[in-house]
């Protein structure tokens, strides 16, 4: 078997760099800076389905992704979630309950469980202090960013303290009360949710550009921001997938990068969360090309995490997930194969295509032979042109043509209790080994990132 | 510039060993011994439900299993899988194709990849040494242990070299005729298989006899087990799955302790290779019952071998998989928990009681009622009574009933491309992290246990 010089250094070099860091018994400094990337949703299986829709097929290997080397263990997501029956906190833990974005999030911002749909505040509603909190108490700079509302469940646990994810205004005010010595905690915030922080009640845009902040609402804007405190809104809600979105909004390296440029010139280090927020959304729906196409964005992200740490020798990188979504897997129906080949040359997720089908006149055969690689059968051109103009049926219509033709399994539209992968990478990376439940890998984060 | 990939991992590992020695706390010598454990079939979600029905109730965490802590990674099985399409050897890989345990097992065994099917040869049909045949080169003591026939897949690939894996006549026949200096090969070799042993044309169980094998067909006769050459087969195919199985049969840490007691009095020390072989046939039925009792079987097994490693201190054990089964996930149907609670002291596997429904009168809800831990509804007892004395059909119609009770999923009766979890612990164990394709886990594996 033959493979390229290329290749063969492509692999060498990484574990050799993972392989001696992770062997090194020699004490670790704290390291100045990190960054926690959270791929939601994010299963074996997601991170496996991209690496072979990547492949290169000009050789005869499937080649490793960049995390592969960083790969460490695994988090238990719980099986344990917190239950509650009264209010003088009778709350015991179901061991084969699942845990949801809020409180998985919650354990990594925290250290601590909490009840689902909680954000960093006790079952019975008392706040949690966050780790973003701790770091801006030590001259830390402190950033969030998401592709989904940046008020959404992951960004929130870090930075606000609510007893209901769905509280997103309540969220937004906090992301501005949320002061230490006079000034918001979080210096950075990029994502979407525009309209959860200008509303009719208050506009939040306001007051963060009066307390000094930049303001970006476009991708021309984000790329020309200078200084220590940036605000970024690049949709109303969520931003569209990465295949979908237009160019005038940021990709998810793009906003990774940004952040990573203004926040290392604080001397102090800083602590950032990058989320990949849609994987999960994807999962949800059964999208395969949802999941490779959010995929894409969030490994990009987690390359200039990992350039810049790698140059910078002080910035411990985790990338975790914070469940398991959909109970992917690749090959169904007893059918050993998985193929990759009708996803790579998408133009656009089936959300994406759903949501022009849902707008305008135009048919759902019409708009996905304008997207797809491939030549739809007459089957399939039936099965679309069937659906009414209706969100949910086009999109199991759409989502249903690529699960057969992938060879793309799902056991659920929700959340399964499956353990999640853990990378690591830089100093105190050797902390991060086993199965980690999710509230001890918050806490020995805490713990290596902010020791005194 | 093309070198081969065996240059490349000639360049890789000594770098590696050299790169790491000096971070490292102490130069590893190779070890002593080895033990290979392959659980059939067994992915993330597998370990995971065994870990949530393991769990002690009376205490408010999930117990780690003893496998957690030694997770260092994954392993890749593969998504290639090389196809042929002449007698010419004009092969070529399908990055998106999933392998077997022929081929799997091939790869840890040998280094190198191969066709689905074939054993330990070439896909021209060329023999490939395997690493149990270079340790009885070094004078080490060899040890095969299943559950499944002794002449299954993967414990086939250590000891036989066959084109095709249901060649079970030829595979038992090379145990004995595969020689060095006039010896089998294998000196341990526990199983069923009987039927492949002791044929019309051909009493392989005499001629082991002959050149001096113990034997053994019962739990009792294994116990008293005290040379150096063993042969002990406890069913005439596949051994009943654990919680089957009559106590005049050895469970697998029995077969293993008896193994590592004889094979650990050989001062050159041995390679042992042990299989959970019927997790996988537990996944292809999609019975969650199964996959537990088997987890359980295994996981007992381990633990035998991790006690022996922990005193010994001079052996790497390595446990793997062969590649996922089943596409199980804990949760389905948008349901946000699992539920161990109906698996909880059950009596028998569905299989096991399929088995007696063929072979008797009675009904299959007289028989489930028996050795199931709760009550079945009505609605149940209708579902089995609707069952004809039909073997498929009574086990789809059980195994549905866990599977709605416990709400596990599965997504195919075959396998999966997902990645599979690698575990290590000892000396050597450095070596194995992050993802790894399964030929290069049986490359390194061969190189840190036998350098010269």
């Amino acid at each position: 078997m033959k493979i390229s010089l290329q290749i063969c250094l492509g692999i060498l070099i990484p574990l050799l760099l993972t392989a001696c860091s992770s062997t090194s018994q020699k004490p670790v400094k704290a390291p100045k800076n990190v960054v926690l990337m959270i791929g939601d949703g994010m299963g074996f299986a997601h991170v496996k389905a991209y690496r072979v829709y990547a492949d290169d097929l000009s050789t005869d290997i499937v080649e490793p992704l960049s995390i592969d080397p960083l790969l460490v263990g695994s988090v238990s997501t719980d099986s344990i979630r917190m239950l509650c029956d009264d209010p003088e906190h009778n709350c015991w833990r179901d061991p084969g309950g699942f845990t949801d974005s809020a409180s998985s999030a919650t354990a990594y911002a925290t250290g601590q469980d909490t009840l689902v749909g909680q954000l960093s505040v006790s079952p019975s509603g008392e706040t949690m202090t966050t780790i973003l909190e701790d770091a801006k108490e030590h001259g830390k700079s402190t950033g969030l960013i998401a592709t989904s509302s940046i008020t959404h469940a992951s960004p929130a646990a870090f930075g606000a303290h609510v007893k209901s994810r769905s509280n997103a205004s309540e969220i937004a005010n906090q992301y501005f009360d949320n002061q230490l010595n006079g000034k918001p905690v979080i210096d950075v915030l990029y994502g979407g949710g525009l309209d959860y922080l200008q509303r009719a009640d208050r506009n939040l845009v306001a007051e963060f550009q009066q307390a000094g902040y930049e303001v970006a609402l476009n991708r021309t804007s984000l790329l020309e921001l200078t200084s220590g405190q940036q605000l970024g809104l690049f949709a109303a809600n969520g931003m569209p997938k990465a295949w979908d979105r237009p160019n005038t909004m940021p990709s998810l390296a793009e906003m990774t990068q940004s952040a990573l440029k203004t926040m290392d010139k604080n001397p102090q280090g800083f602590f950032l969360m990058v989320e990949g927020s849609q994987i999960d959304w994807a999962a949800h729906d059964n999208s395969v090309v949802g999941v490779v196409s959010e995929m894409e964005d969030f490994i990009a992200a987690i390359d200039e995490v990992l350039d810049f740490a790698r140059r910078d020798r002080e910035t411990l990188v985790l990338i975790v997930a914070d469940h398991e979504t959909g109970g992917m897997s690749l090959g169904r129906d007893g059918i050993y194969r998985w193929n990759p080949k009708p996803i790579r040359g998408m133009q656009a997720t089936p959300i994406g295509m759903v949501y022009q089908f849902i707008k305008g006149e135009e048919s759902l055969s019409r708009i996905a032979a304008d997207k797809l690689p491939f030549e739809l059968t007459g089957s399939e051109i039936e099965l679309l042109d069937a659906v009414n103009r209706d969100e949910d049926a086009a999109l199991d219509a759409l989502t249903s043509i690529f699960n057969n033709r992938t060879f793309t399994g799902w056991s659920s539209t929700g959340h399964t209790g499956v353990d999640v992968p853990l990378y690591a990478f830089g100093p105190g990376s050797g902390h991060f080994h086993g199965v980690m439940q999710n509230e001890v890998l918050g806490q020995t984060l805490w713990e290596v990132f902010l020791p005194e």
